[in-house]
């Protein structure tokens, strides 16, 4: 109870520190927070970190900012967790110091704050360095002096004193903030990952005929030439019979409907099985390994339903619901019905059970060869769940990552990324206008979620044909793909359809017509486009400019033009400066007046600029604050990296 | 682990719950929180709560705002502590019939599904009233039956059922929010209070005379008569002679000079002693006496320092600190010097006995009969001591109230007041301007202080002769008084000097020149000018009108002139409606268009509101939303009361 220092308000804290913190390797975690103590001494502080799997604490000073707000930080080098904690004292060497250097200037005479002094130099003799403790004995030496007073109060105010003070703190009655606080360390890729999305039963290369994991090895050099790092399957487990989904969605399945891949369990087995006529799990190890010869990596779909078929009806049935009439509870948010799947009961008595086997399925595909999942609806199974599941896969896989697809409200994405999920989709896919784009970047960047909250923006998906993509040309698909690919450092797309601006919808919904989800598709994967050629281009202009492997570096530059965005990406240094620019109008060439953020760049007006295109290699000179940009539908856009001169 | 709600983002909450919020008797807690769960089903709520010495929790369902927040609350009878927390569970009987309601619109045909609500209704047979079992019973049995499917879905989508539901909640896998809240709840008088300062020494109707605890019995009629409620008397404690202040700070007193009351201690005694020209213990009862017949509390300061006479000195020299030359350390900010005080040293190894001592002082005088403490310059004092010593004070003696008086930066003053002092200081002092004032009030209002950081409104103290008041006439004086009283419900002033518009400052200082501070003074206390007038009418309005009696209630009303500033006061049922509007311009009579803050009435434009000047008893009828007021230099204000015509 000497302590007298109080340390609160820390940032970023989630939740009273119920929940970690996210970084990448080599990332910094800059803390805030108020400390304060009673009285006008002066204090110091500390954060101390350590990776869980060091022993020695580690620690880096924090500093004062303004009126009781100090700041400081550290990196992070290692994935895993590290825990972090601040500690603040009031710091009586410094005190002395910062006192006697008042007195000094108010021309006091302090020969006794000398003689003060020396209980705070006496105890240092015993930890300093040779040198160090040399100029120490040196200067006791003139505090005790009765003739060299000057020589004497020039030492107390030196800053070697300072120095050796501060290298060395007194941290006398340290007060310690409280709750536990921790950071989580992913590899890059939770980062920045470009995801492409195709169904490997339509990989096959002969009209109709159900695709196999060979054929997708086929097709892996044309997913590395367009550049992307990461192909996601949808399930590739045993499709159910019963209440097979036909075409379009419907109740009833033809003979040869092939069923929704999400129905999963069949006679041939459930979630760690694979679909017999896309192969064995050689072919898919060796797929994997074809992927990884070509930097990719598979991620696979986690979606925890079973089709009434799945073996665990049988074998689990406590984990299902039971009706009255003795049937099982399908999956409904009625009065809507999906006969196809049913729900697992997290409410069941044989819970531990089923998280261990639920578990076991991650482990198993790890254990395979596979480092990112894809979870499909993770909002509709237990949250806490996904905290101890996502916990544990990591302990023994720190590569892996996790996708969160819940396309729902605010609130409930927050809270799954809390718990653990490495990337989130987002409402990208329904933020259409300029005004809309710009507010929500500014919303999720400065949101505490900026934390834990990683976005992976996607135009469409195989559920989602949005309706700005209906009747969208290819003027607008490249728009929106390309500020998918440079609003957010990890982005995916819905393969061929997207390229091909295939965009037929369900009537009135937001579904495709004849949707993949039902059947099999052939597509000519020899077709290339303008859409492809900017996907490369794309893909390979964000390898290249780290300050494109962020998200939450967004800085809006006004442009006068309701149409026309423009938006500024800083890597962390501040030496890769993107400026993109795209006109919004798929229809009209437009031009405007552009605002350059000068003081984000650290530049005075009139400091010229290289504005060099990366799409098309153009360069412009500007000077100006603002600049005139115009484009075209054809190629709405500017890829500027700003260079010096 | 079968849980499956989230509870998060509750509000209020301070620092995690490490800090309690504040209210008084009979005021509302309410709290806002996140709550989620995954998947469509319904959810509920409650929050629990009791009073510390209550052995049973009460509870109060809390509701669905918006997504996924939800709100609630309670309202506090006693005075201590509460705990309150928040349960929030997945209502499988609510999620039921909300499911079947949605089937059945949907024309499906839900005979499994009425079986299936006998899992709901079965157990309630217990639980319920013998009406409602009546009823269950019968639902039951239509539920079971063949022939009465109408009948039966009419009872499980009705009313009834959902209120049992509602009434008997089935908590199946409640989630209780994790961090522990309190609140703890004071008497009226913490947050509306008017307090009065003066000098006891300066009491005596005889000129040069020393004032004494007699004298001090007969002004208390004219402190009642002016309506104050609380007397301040800086320390009355006996006062150190070395180095004791001369007239107007001078190091050197003469042998006349009374010295600084804040200079406490001498060979009279100490903090438990009272100044022998003061009077006696005995005196002192009786003036406590005396004052609360006129319904006033006398307020004592707490101010922890020592003179160097003080007996403490002695005594406990561990509790100081001593310099290398054996003298005892004075109080200093370097370069400036205290030299009539010794700071405590509370990191003292002997800070236990330290803390006792200290508390013991203020056991001492809640037992003579002091319910109110004014505390000087606690943020030069450990913040820790003050968390535990006003715990220990309220244990014992609830109704005591403690004033903090920090001027100091923002976040110590929080702290303190999170520490558990009932009232604060605050910059009112020096908000001076109608943006400054509107700005200040938003900021208090509006941030989390609001729970626990109870303003009080002071326009001068005897430490501090303001700017903006050292040339002030008598109607800056009225205008600086009246938004005190008003603005804030908490308010006080520093006596006589004010009335009668005594500010001649120490040069370039905000001090008093000649202040009373280091001499005694004698004051006509028959006199009588608008000033007193005005301080006696807005004390009898401030008890008249519970819309004075909060400060966080605070609405602007725009005024398109700069000088002209109009709030709305309401209390909590907004049956009581004050609009204040004060010219600040204390030289020119100013007219403008006030803007009705019409919403907040709850009337539409056009309503006639009968404005009732509760000075001067003025009536006016106001029907638009856009009033034209007026007010000149000598009467610079209107209060109205907003009266139904």
């Amino acid at each position: 109870m000497q302590s007298r220092v109080i340390i609160e308000n820390v940032s970023p804290e989630i939740d009273g520190g119920r929940h970690f913190i996210k970084r990448i390797v080599g990332q910094p975690v800059n803390i805030q927070c108020v400390m304060l103590a009673d009285g006008h001494e002066v204090l110091a502080g500390e954060i101390s970190f350590k990776h869980e799997k060091e022993k020695n604490w580690k620690s880096s000073p924090i500093g004062l900012l303004q009126n009781d707000i100090w700041a400081g930080g550290f990196r992070v080098e290692k994935q895993g967790f590290y825990d972090y904690k601040i500690v603040g004292w009031v710091d009586a060497p410094l005190t002395w110091q910062h006192n006697i250097e008042r007195k000094i200037k108010d021309n006091q005479h302090v020969n006794v704050e000398l003689l003060d002094g020396l209980q705070y130099l006496t105890p240092l003799l015993k930890q300093v360095t040779k040198p160090e403790a040399k100029y120490l004995e040196k200067v006791i030496a003139l505090f005790q002096s009765e003739n060299d007073y000057k020589d004497a109060i020039n030492e107390a105010l030196s800053y070697q004193l300072e120095s050796i003070f501060k290298t060395y703190p007194q941290k006398t009655f340290a007060t310690t903030y409280d709750k536990k606080l921790r950071v989580y360390v992913d590899r890059q890729k939770a980062m920045f990952s470009s995801w492409y999305e195709f169904f490997p039963r339509s990989a096959s290369k002969q009209i109709g005929k159900h695709g196999t994991f060979k054929d997708c090895e086929e097709l892996m050099p044309r997913v590395a030439e367009l550049g992307f790092d990461v192909v996601y399957f949808p399930p590739i487990h045993p499709i159910g019979i019963d209440h097979r989904k036909g075409k379009n969605n419907a109740t009833t399945a033809l003979p040869d409907d092939v069923g929704s891949p999400w129905a999963i369990g069949g006679t041939e087995g459930g979630h760690t099985d694979i679909h017999p006529q896309l192969g064995t799990l050689e072919d898919f190890k060796s797929l994997i390994k074809v992927a990884a010869e070509h930097n990719i990596e598979l991620a696979m779909d986690y979606a925890l339903q079973c089709s009434p078929n799945h073996p665990y009806v049988k074998k689990y049935p406590q984990w299902f619901k039971w009706r009255p009439d003795g049937t099982v509870q399908y999956a409904e948010n009625p009065p809507k019905k999906y006969q196809d799947i049913l729900p697992i009961n997290f409410e069941t008595e044989d819970w531990k059970n089923l998280w261990d086997e639920l578990l076991s399925i991650l482990m198993y595909w790890c254990n395979v060869g596979i480092k990112i999942f894809r979870v499909d609806n993770p909002h509709t199974k237990s949250f806490y769940f996904w905290e101890w599941a996502i916990n544990e896969v990591k302990k023994k896989y720190p590569d892996t990552l996790f996708l969160a697809e819940a396309f729902t409200r605010p609130h409930v994405m927050h809270s799954l990324a809390k718990m653990g999920f490495s990337q989130s989709y987002t409402y990208y896919t329904w933020r259409n206008t300029k005004a809309e784009l710009i507010q929500y970047m500014q919303e999720i960047s400065n949101d505490i979620g900026n934390q834990y909250f990683r976005p992976n923006f996607w135009p469409n998906t195989p559920d989602i044909n949005p309706y700005i993509l209906q009747n969208g040309n290819q003027s607008l698909y490249m728009s929106r793909y390309f500020m998918a690919a440079t609003l957010s450092s990890n982005y995916g797309m819905y393969g061929p359809v997207y390229e091909f601006i295939i965009h037929e919808p369900m009537q009135g919904k937001e579904e495709y017509y004849y949707s993949e989800k039902y059947e099999i598709k052939t597509w000519d994967w020899n077709y290339r486009n303008r859409m492809t050629d900017l996907i490369k281009r794309v893909n390979q202009i964000r390898k290249e400019n780290p300050a494109l492997q962020l998200t939450y570096n967004f800085i809006n530059a006004p442009v006068q033009d309701e149409y026309i965005i423009a938006y500024l990406k800083q890597d962390e240094s501040k030496t890769n400066n993107i400026l993109c620019v795209v006109n919004m109008d798929p229809y009209n060439r437009r031009g405007a007046n552009l605002q350059m953020p000068l003081s984000a760049l650290g530049v005075p007006e009139g400091y010229p600029l290289l504005m060099h295109d990366l799409i098309t290699g153009a360069k412009y000179i500007w000077t100006k604050e603002w600049n005139y940009v115009e484009l075209s539908p054809e190629l709405p856009f500017h890829l500027f990296r700003i260079e010096r001169v």
